[in-house]
């Protein structure tokens, strides 16, 4: 059977994982907190579990889980998502991804994706049929260049994916990129999808631009979230989705089929636990002093760094090291200096090599400084 | 934005569900238990969860449940297959196949189903341009022409999807009919997905007949199967499916970019239950028993029964109570006798009505005598 996605291998997250297991190196590469989640959390999923909510839950996602997250987006943005028919629960935020991609890309359509890009995006768009159309954004500072977004905007653009937060490189959008392309989407058909994951972690004093905020842009968008990055359960694999009415009845369509619903007594106790937003709202402060820390502990070293702006990554320039391709030098430190990262190239159009490799510091401070001292040694 | 799916609405379980919840109807229509899952196995998951199994499954599942998985196909059904690279652990199985789906079929594919078909088939083959084939069974016993499934064989027929024990009618397939199966497709490219959710579930000492049981028709074989009909708790979304190695690799390529990964405290703790295999290998004969008392107890109706000889459904005829249809009669019941069931017609070809509803006898011995009663009444 000839593949339907040949170009495609194993995510470098799984394959950055396995070589720091077999090679007991420090995993920050994969992006996970090494540390607990709360508490009071995993007993209202125990609660919910024993009060009996183990059998499906509605196709959308439990009720009052959509409600909390309706309140939230009310709460932060003054935004109104209706639960009842503009929130669906998915099975993490790529599950909402693919689907949404899934739902509306057909054989020959554009969709618009910047560089360094999440690995999700491509092949799900491949796999409709859709062609993905690249805009690079660069190191160090990795700002858009508009008018080259503006330029490769035609006819056939289906979709544009746009994440801020942005992972890998930790550079945020500013309230002007959204409205250029509010003002670049107006008066055309174009789908937005606002890849949101990291909404809660925003660096000094710096605010999220979401897609909701934005009257217009809202009407064409997607945007996808993600409690694994909030709450430190990545493995819960509990995301969700808002979007027009509309747009999120042919989400829906697809969506029971995909994978009809979520783990119940896992929504129940989110719904539970946003009850209290203090629980949830202080991410940024709680990230931005892992990012200090680390960017304290390695000033010494031969690494260049600009802060990341939000996301719990950050990344490292290393050309005054090596002039090594940044997979093998991300293999060589992995394997060598036993501290695993991700190369940034694999994420690029042609595989750019810009000499960076990505940091997650959602770590114990432990883990920082054994990491730094590692990073200051070479 | 014209639909992708523009046949589709909302699925007949979310339906009567809604339908049943609105009229405080009894709801033997969607299929799940209305009793409790097993203490010891929520205990399990709380412990994954305290242990800090929190963060991101292993991409194609927890070692440890794949393991577990392992053991079963050879303790059971003497066949191996690799946890490393013919396992994987999905969302459900409903993830299962909406991915197997999408990793194979492209346009103009043509998949054999057979009606009364499960309702995520044809959707998820639709999405890739496929073209759904139907064979139909006919009631009362919903046996299959071979010959007609020979027939419908060409040379563009990518797959073939195969459902026993049969949801919705309950038949079971024959050592025979596998056979058959086998030589139809020997010497053929042909891909067969073996639905096998209900394995488990097999009644008057009949044995359930799986793909992996047929050495040629195992080689091109996915088999999909769900832990929450048997460990009852559906709304965990915890299945997996094997398959060969060159057809796995392209599953995951699919799987990684749709949910990456599933749950993880609830693989850990249901991969420490499996340990013990009493505590999952009775099904049988508690379905069996609860099919028997349902069925004893609609004796005097005017219902017609076949026994179901596996799932956890039963068809009953009501052709000679009304000529109504039967989503008209099934909403009757609903709205005006409190009972909800499924009407078998929205899983036919052109919705061919044999005057048949599925009821689901998952439910404690209470609600299934408060359900004969009704029908007794009618
Ligand atoms: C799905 S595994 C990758 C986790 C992640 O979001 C990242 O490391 O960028
Ligand atoms: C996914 S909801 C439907 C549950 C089920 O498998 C059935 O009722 O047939």
């Amino acid at each position: 059977h000839a593949s339907k996605l040949p170009q495609v291998g194993t995510t470098i997250f799984t394959e950055m994982s396995a070589l720091a297991n077999t090679h007991k190196a420090l995993n920050l590469s994969q992006g996970f907190p090494n540390f607990k989640s709360d508490p009071l959390l995993i007993d209202l999923v125990f609660k919910a579990m024993k009060a009996g909510y183990n059998q499906y839950a509605p196709m959308a996602g439990s009720m009052a889980l959509r409600a909390a997250i309706a309140q939230k987006y009310q709460a932060l943005y003054k935004s109104s998502y209706r639960p009842e028919t503009e929130i669906t629960v998915t099975a993490g935020a790529t599950q909402a991804i693919f689907t949404i991609i899934s739902a509306f890309v057909r054989k020959a359509d554009e969709v618009i994706i910047f560089r360094p890009a999440y690995d999700c995006y491509e092949p799900a768009i491949t796999l409709q049929g859709g062609i993905p159309v690249s805009v690079q954004l660069k190191a160090p500072d990795y700002t858009v260049d508009w008018d080259v977004v503006e330029a490769k905007v035609t006819s056939n653009t289906k979709m544009i994916i746009i994440n801020s937060p942005h992972n890998p490189s930790g550079t945020l959008w500013s309230k002007n990129d959204m409205l250029r392309l509010q003002q670049i989407t107006k008066d055309t058909n174009i789908i937005v999808l606002s890849d949101e994951v990291y909404e809660h972690i925003v660096f000094d004093g710096q605010s999220h631009q979401s897609a909701c905020l934005f009257s217009e842009l809202k009407e064409r968008s997607f945007i996808t979230a993600s409690f694994g990055k909030t709450f430190h359960n990545t493995g819960w694999k509990v995301g969700y989705c808002c979007a027009p009415k509309a747009l999120m009845q042919e989400f829906r369509k697809v969506h029971q089929f995909n994978v009809f619903s979520v783990n119940h007594p896992a929504q129940k106790g989110l719904a539970d636990y946003m009850q209290t937003p203090s629980h949830y709202l202080k991410l940024s402060e709680f990230y931005q002093n892992k990012r200090d820390l680390f960017l304290s502990l390695i000033k010494g070293s031969r690494f260049k760094a600009i802060p990341s702006q939000g996301t719990y990554f950050q990344v490292l320039e290393y050309s005054n090291i090596t002039n090594e391709n940044d997979v093998a030098f991300a293999k060589h430190l992995t394997i060598t200096h036993k501290l695993a990262a991700i190369p940034l190239s694999v994420f690029n159009e042609n595989k750019r090599d810009d000499k960076v490799l990505r940091f997650c510091f959602a770590k114990t401070n432990e883990t920082l400084e054994e990491a730094a001292a590692i990073l200051c040694g070479i």
